[in-house]
């Protein structure tokens, strides 16, 4: 009899699972902080088969997300300690044959479901604490509108990592471009053997199968990062910011495409 | 030098206080259940002061709460750990010289400075895990809509006390009545010296300052309380229900006034 | 009926009551640092009722526990998630009467039925996420000897507050002299009518009814206080290390006695 | 150049690797307790390359640790939310060329560095909330002596998942045979495309690199295991106990083998 589950523990059932088959569908809202760091220190966190973007090859997104998601069978959004996850990552750009592409650098969730994920869609993730101000229609949280702010934090082994308080502006055209393209990802593991290199290794490239939006609103942003034992976040410098956006979106995963298998 | 801030820890400036100074300004979500139990079970939660109240004396709301919260300075919403918490409570009725109250007989919150704040306007928190889905207008989560179907659990010491799945029907003219009148608590501390009864002990009444709502919504609704060794919210079994509710609102809370000094 | 329970939530049983009656005993391995800070920092913390300490009013004692508490059920011990907590907190000394007193100035747990044995005994808690490196006879982890480290750390609201690693010398006297005296805390709680004075304030003695303890150890200590918006633990500035120390301990707590009513 | 980091995030110094590079090395104290099940629900828990173990091939170790882990610096030790956490976990025996295995099937822990290296032992380790009694030389925690009792629990997603109270005997030979073999583990991922098999699957060996350890204590155990909507663990029905086991260690991982490569 085969072991069944996507993931992680299988069983006779699947039921196990610490994530459902894809497609995995998201609501969210999105605040996105993009700035420009020397390229140098993005070129320093690509692998040797990508390069960086040809056009402002020093730019990064700093993003903050609070989900809710399910699998096709919506069950989690009823018992939403299986659903509701919030996150905040780090992407800039690279190029691929060509091709440019998005990736995340690093990575922080607060729930094992969105862990797990991140290992098959090739997103470093580790464990963080996140918080993002919510909109709401009533009484003192700000409505999305000119002039609403919104706090966001990260903080990870009981370090602030990360803070910003952002203040809309007017509806824009998009949030953003750092993160805009399809994502270029290594997954990754070590081999169980001490000394030796990987024993899997594999570039792949996804995105989202679908997606609808709300109008995405431009806005000024006050951010900072802040240095910790075992984070590298502040070593991607802010040295000019590009802009920032808030956004409520629902999107939809389904899988990507392997690029190249790069180890063994 | 005076000591100053609202609450303990006070200092000279006032700032490490763990609640603000009233007033309180709450943005939030409401998930409201009611139901019938036996009356007797009513009346063994209220002191000797208080009488069950004469209409529908069985009565008992099950509340989820999901709120930012902020002080006059609102600063608390910018850096949302500070301001976010959810809770879940009960509420029964109870008559004081002829007039009809509320009255929270059991409460979980997930922070700190909403413990402090139940503590002052006399709620009986405890912390616990509470989870609720959100409306959001993209993706699988519900909008607030006919049809739509909205979880909340409650866990504490790491069992679950309570689940419920709502499913909205219609717009409706209130989101209940048993949590429609003003509270009646006691706030109460235990003399410092062994054996002694209370140190303080006094009847008080509270409500809203200001409130502001949408259009509440009734449900159907699907609930379940769980036996725990310290727990005795099963023990208000449910023998029929009378309805559920969404509704979000804005409140402010700005004191309440002395009714009684009930000891020493 | 009467309503039982020595906290709230009160009930016809008792059992729903965040702590039990007293006495509570507890086992713990705490970490003790003394240095002394500007005197003025330690008076503007202090009540008018109390006075600075005569000797080395400057002294200040940083203590982190990892405890293990229970009723004289011992029910607690065995369902650990209602029995083990860690603190951070805050001590100073000061007079009353022509007597010593300690005093805690802040304290931070992580659980919430430390918080309400706080307010009993009039600790200004409020939670944090506390760690210490535990004693283990065997692996890398430190025995309790000559060379062996400890670290220590404190965080808030997803800030690091205060952190120290202690390097053990040798077997000590004592553990500190700061948490050394009976304790004199306030138990105070606001009216609920907004801008009257305290509803309660009463100052109360109060120590362990019996204690049993290991040899403490005397240490080196490296130690850090953090500034965050709504602490002041970093105000009172680390001006000279006094000492650090290490210790096994067991004690029962019992009720304290009323020095004086404050207020109203 | 190259990226460094054992795991993911990868960076030019490695310093942001979710965990370093093994020797790992623990401190721990176990609960191990051992029962029948049947043998066709374990059976049902391994891979087609894989076997029942011979003797006894429905039994079960139901295992809890309280660990402090660190890598050859040492560092983690002194920033103990770094070190620190605790698991759960049920290990079954199989067969593979002949060879008696211990295997994994269900595992919970509360860290992230602590997934991190179960999905490099192939151990499909989810997020729990673990407790156990530690002993402790003073008041009333237990010491390991004859009537010492500890109790033990485990929840995940805010629902209790098993519960075990233990009462020491005497000292034994061992603390279980189930888990006294060579785990054999698998390690596996899915296809980044959609609807195709593992992309990468492979049956590891692996062990203690060194081991040390105290007296063993057997026990007398009351276990209980729940129902969970997406945890199997009460699948694994307790027809008798075995024994039961106390146990402190320290324990040093360096590696694996690789056993088989299979698939894709």
């Amino acid at each position: 009899m085969a072991l069944r589950g996507f993931f992680g523990p299988q069983s006779a059932t699947g039921r196990s699972s610490l994530i459902p088959e894809p497609p995995w569908h998201y609501s969210g809202d999105l605040i996105t902080i993009e700035y420009r760091t020397d390229p140098a220190r993005v070129r320093e966190l690509l692998p040797d088969s990508l390069d960086l973007a040809e056009q402002d090859p020093g730019a990064v997104a700093l993003i903050w997300a609070d989900w809710q998601s399910c699998s096709d069978s919506r069950e989690e959004l009823l018992d939403p300690v299986r659903s509701q996850y919030k996150e905040a990552f780090v992407v800039v750009r690279c190029q691929y044959q060509g091709q440019t592409y998005s990736r995340c650098v690093y990575i922080w969730v607060d729930k094992d479901f969105a862990i797990a994920r991140g290992l098959h869609q090739g997103y470093p993730k580790k464990l963080g604490s996140i918080h993002m101000t919510r909109p709401h229609p009533y009484g003192p949280a700000p409505r999305i509108e000119a002039g609403a702010r919104f706090g966001a934090t990260l903080a990870a082994a009981d370090r602030r990592l990360a803070q910003a308080v952002i203040t809309l502006r007017e509806p824009a055209e998009t949030n953003g471009f750092v993160n805009g393209h399809p994502m270029a990802h290594n997954r990754r593991l070590p081999a169980i053997a001490k000394g030796e290199g990987p024993a899997f290794d594999e570039l792949i490239e996804s995105g989202a199968a679908s997606f609808e939006g709300g109008t995405p609103w431009s806005a000024d942003a006050d951010v900072s990062v802040f240095e910790a034992p075992t984070e590298e976040l502040a070593r991607l410098e802010i040295h000019e910011l590009i802009g920032a956006y808030y956004r409520q979106v629902g999107v939809t995963w389904d899988g990507g495409r392997l690029l190249e298998r790069t180890a063994p």
